[in-house]
């Protein structure tokens, strides 16, 4: 698989940052006592040094505080699998501060080595509970915003992972290749998470964003603006399809006002269970401008949107996700999809404009034209800059969902993506950050031609393909048991040696 | 949906029987306290009765032992939509008594009622924590065996149920339709089941039938016949793939051994986990005859490998199942699953033979003539009978297989069927009672030619096509979440009533 990524070093600007220190034991495990077991590299830590080498930083390796070994502490790292051609090793903190600049962040378990270096004038991180990515992601953050911080940290896939993903099951007790395609994302999720093999993504969190559209003035949808209102406050009730499939699959869901035209009404009572959602305030406009008369919202509302849907992918990973499936709510918000899919892939909108939730052929023809209109006039006006294109025809819902498949990412965590409002924001997300895409699991094929355009364009095959056409997260939840069960086969599988002994 | 039903009277003569008198309680709902609230006829009542209809028999519904308002009993019948037209109303034991002959099966709660009907010369059967429909299942067994039993007891789908499901679906928060193929599984559960919304098809239980194949000796397979063997000892010991999917699915794994040349070797240790795995032992003969050279089996091996299926899936559903799910052990096993297509759907052997566990050109052409030429002896000899052909050509396991697809319609459970082994089941299952497909959810597309010539011949179109090629189950159980999803919307959706009311 060909990975490709942007280097464009705004980091070192923005930060400001041109080095990062990381203490070993946050990269590495420690010797063991044994001295034939060889120390494994902690989970994500090549790819986290792959990215900040690609963004132009130079990476550091911190022995102990007082500590000389620089020979043993050299070979520790290349036995672990950590490129010697890409980390520097420092032996301890008195060397670190001799060749270090005050742009160099420091990065360590330790609140005391944290409190010594920041006295000398060094940014620090503690990693506390997290991995050394999520410290770094959220240092990053607090400096240059959620999104800035995702797009530095996304590496392409561990394929030294992948591979011996691939090498393992043909071990297991079953024909080569016979799980089909259980066994790609089983590698694919061993090169997301560096782990082989790969943890077990659960428990999943559905983030439902939800916004509203000025084109729903055009009458582009048989539904009333205020349903997007109205299911919000379904959704925290627990009683739309997202909660149901969101059960079945032991997953969260979080609801995320990102520019919904109203508010939810206060205490709406649960029809069906217990209330399943928490809603968070994240609105940045009440609904877009008509994105047929002239841009849909201003380029900071749209980067505005894109930090949301990070944060909130930081936030989900921090309350423990290990999976992260992207939902959405929004009257109208088809039509948005297939403007940015039509501007973004120069695609013509017969190809990428559907009904939605069900209109007729007079309304699909009115619909497909001002689809045609808008696209011509964000390619004419933006050529294939992304985030003024997903100013110009998006969403706010699009902007954060692309910001939140970016944060997972980065977060090195599996992203499963839903229909054509997910695809729009992802292909967004793939034009901002290439090769992101490779962390996405493509949940479903919506009936939405859009969805197919954009899924053929990243080169993505869906888990299913059930003639969903509902949006909210719905079609890549019912896809969450299939990724857990590719995770399992390698964890839990015996074998050939173990089962087929000769007799 | 068109259906189609054996209606050969065999219970007449086989049992004997000529009626059926149900205890009204055991098909209907009592009086509610609330007389505007209607009775409910029990799930799968009308299905029940549909089914002895159709074979012939007379059914009465039996009012209290001293009863005499055969107008109110009728009215209330009426109510729980049992049609007046099929059944006969019987007041109490002395009318029945009088009008009923010692072919009167009557079917209680009472176990006094039992005593005194039997004194009176009726056979009888108290139904105990069991449906009505299980505890005729259980009676007809024990008179003319499972399979015989299940083959009565298949009826149409109700019709009323499945119309229900999706009039209900209308009605719920998204728009009509959008759930695609979990909305016609879901109807399809209503129709199976008789009820609206359907039960949960939780728990799952997985049979996975065992046996092996004299012509193997052909060379059909690379794997060696003793792998059959030591795969099982893997199920038993928690460690194939069918094992860590039924776990992700939360579903029962049971092994029936029904043919194997070997036996597995005793108390092999867990590689992976906790023994998953129960081992039914119902050999009927040490691995089939070389189909290439004559019959692979007689006609009362085969009846009785088909009475093993219809057992195990009584079983099963009598230790709690609500969802059945096929599984099959067997080297060289799709061998016999091409010829059986080949003969029971007059298809080119080179349309429905393919590399099974993988193997080369020249492999596939000795295979596929290999089944050219059985097929073409089984037409000769045995026309279109399906037991004669199904001993001629097929497997124990298959026959097993195609019992289990009967028992699981007979006693109203979703049966959940994996790929090209159980495909060439239902196949035969579904010449000797046509219409029990109705019953199956596909759950795969296996990429064996064979499996997609099926699912064409019957109608069928499969959960998930994932290029899976590994059968034991597999396939089946990735399907398992999405067909309880389908049952979970139904139950636990909030509707347009209660959400989009008016501001």
């Amino acid at each position: 698989m060909t990975q490709t990524h942007p280097a464009d070093h705004a980091l070192a600007s923005a930060a400001p940052l041109d080095a990062v220190a990381f203490e070993a034991a946050t990269l590495v495990d420690p010797p063991a006592p044994d001295p034939g077991v060889p120390p494994r590299a902690m989970p994500g830590a090549r790819r986290l040094v792959d990215a900040l080498v690609r963004q132009g930083l130079s990476v550091h390796v911190l022995g102990p505080r007082n500590g000389h070994d620089h020979a043993g502490l050299r070979a520790h790292l290349v036995a672990a699998g950590l490129d010697p051609g890409r980390v520097t090793v420092v032996a301890g903190d008195a060397t670190l501060r001799r060749t270090a600049t005050s742009r160099t962040l420091v990065v360590t378990r330790c609140p005391e080595r944290a409190a010594g270096m920041a006295a000398a004038g060094h940014p620090t991180v503690t990693i506390e509970d997290r991995s050394a990515h999520q410290a770094v992601f959220a240092w990053l953050a607090s400096r240059v915003g959620p999104f800035a911080a995702a797009t530095a940290l996304v590496a392409p896939l561990d394929g030294q992972a992948a591979d011996s993903a691939r090498a393992r099951h043909l071990h297991l007790t079953k024909p080569p290749g016979s799980l089909g395609r259980i066994e790609d994302v089983c590698a694919q999720l061993a090169g997301i998470s560096g782990e082989v093999p790969p943890p077990l993504p659960r428990p999943a969190a559905t983030a439902v964003f939800a916004g509203d559209h000025g084109v729903h003035a055009q009458g582009v949808s048989p539904w009333p603006q205020e349903v997007t209102t109205q299911m919000v406050a379904n959704f925290l009730a627990g009683g739309a399809a997202v909660n149901v499939l969101a059960r079945q699959a032991g997953a969260e869901v979080v609801v995320v006002d990102v520019g919904m035209a109203g508010d939810v009404a206060p205490a709406a009572a649960p029809p069906g269970g217990p209330a399943a959602s928490a809603l968070l305030d994240r609105k940045v406009r009440r609904g877009t401008a008509d994105l047929s008369t002239g841009p849909a919202m201003t380029v900071d509302e749209a980067q505005q949107a894109l930090d949301t849907g990070a944060e909130v992918a930081a936030l989900l990973v921090a309350g423990g996700a290990r999976c992260l499936v992207t939902g959405d709510m929004g009257i109208a918000n088809t039509t948005p999809s297939a403007a940015l899919i039509a501007s973004l892939t120069d695609r013509p909108a017969t190809a990428v404009t559907g009904r939605g939730t069900g209109i007729d052929d007079v309304l699909l023809t009115r619909k497909t034209a001002l689809v045609a209109a808008a696209a011509a006039r964000a390619r004419y006006q933006h050529g294939c800059e992304p985030v003024a294109i997903l100013a110009e025809v998006g969403g706010l819902e699009h902007a954060a969902l692309a910001g939140f498949v970016v944060g997972g990412a980065a977060l090195q965590m599996p992203v499963v993506v839903d229909g054509v409002i997910a695809a729009a924001s992802l292909l967004v997300a793939s034009r901002l950050v290439p090769g992101v895409e490779h962390c996405v699991i493509a949940g479903h094929r919506s009936v939405e031609p859009g969805a197919s355009a954009v899924l053929a364009e990243l080169g993505l095959d869906p888990m299913l393909d059930l003639g969903l056409r509902l949006g909210e997260g719905t079609g890549a939840l019912l896809a969450v048991p299939l990724v857990q069960a590719a995770a399992r086969v390698l964890t839990d599988m015996a074998t050939l040696d173990e089962v087929l002994a000769a007799p």
